[in-house]
């Protein structure tokens, strides 16, 4: 998405070559129009394809969840990173390594929100190793609904894990992929149909 | 607002006489289509109030707080549990007692993103003690902002932190009020206008 490009271009934060802040309109601070416009985006990739529920993990991902369930008119539903009270105890769960706080999190969603009839798309505003996505997608495996495909704001290319997901057939979307950062703050972006 | 209402009485559970789940519209999985109906009241409730900020706090205020924002066509800011790589140095913070989970946290947020020219909006989901909206109002006012009122989803209003609010002259809308609940699964709600 050339407008995503642009905007981390121009508002993105290169902290070193392989950290790229994007507090100020993708988290943290999010620029809602904006995001409603990769929404958007979101919705004619996925024209045509069947999607029931969009899925995706607490926390920094859920307003972009949210801005793609409200253009498909389908509900979210959210991973938590640790049981809570009103969890409940029938959950799925996956084990899920964050490199962001370094530590490694059990995330688990209630087993009544995933059922075999439905078809998820997986939405997260960051892919790098690709952990994250590949915990969701081991939950929805294991309830036994389909993968319709699995969409990221921002994937950093070099990282290899949206590759590694392509390679086991999951269709991965991203909305732009960052090949390269270099400290002079230089961005380059992987060329996109 | 009336839908609300209805819609806990119909899909709320009454785990006992405090705790509600709501976890099938509202938190984990989020009838979004219903939100923006909530965020578009919400909108109605501050129509002529200058709002320039949506603020919350991670993570199950995120989807309510960003379609507030949607609706009024303003950031949306939320505030972190904890520091992690990509927040930066420059923080807010303040530290907020979490009764769903049984623990304290240190919110923080970039300063960057609230100036002393910004009118905030605070969203969240819930409202019972009234802690998380306190941290929130107490990192609003360090930043020179004001605070044009806070908005939640739904209020506990026998846990009193919403009058207490209110008592120290702040604007506190709730969608719906909760004023009591008993274990054979009935719910009263205050009487608003």
């Amino acid at each position: 998405m050339k407008a995503l490009e642009e905007r981390i271009k121009k508002d993105g934060i290169v902290l070193s070559e392989s950290i790229l802040k994007v507090g100020s309109f993708l988290n943290q601070q999010i620029d809602i129009d904006f995001m409603m416009q990769m929404a958007d985006e979101v919705a004619r990739l996925y024209d045509g394809v069947k999607v029931t529920k969009v899925f995706t993990i607490e926390s920094s991902g859920i307003a972009f969840a949210a801005c793609i369930a409200a253009k498909l008119h389908v509900p979210v539903i959210f991973c938590k990173k640790s049981i809570s009270s009103n969890v409940g105890s029938e959950v799925y769960s996956a084990r899920v390594h964050s490199y962001t706080h370094g530590n490694d999190n059990d995330i688990v969603v209630s087993k009544e929100y995933l059922n075999p009839d439905d078809f998820v798309l997986i939405a997260d505003d960051f892919l790098a190793s690709g952990c994250a996505l590949q915990g969701l997608i081991s939950i929805v495996r294991a309830s036994g609904a389909k993968i319709s495909g699995a969409v990221v704001a921002v994937e950093k290319g070099f990282e290899g894990g949206g590759d590694s997901l392509r390679a086991e057939g999951i269709r991965v979307d991203s909305l732009a992929i960052v090949e390269s950062m270099s400290p002079d703050g230089s961005i380059t972006f992987r060329k996109q149909q």
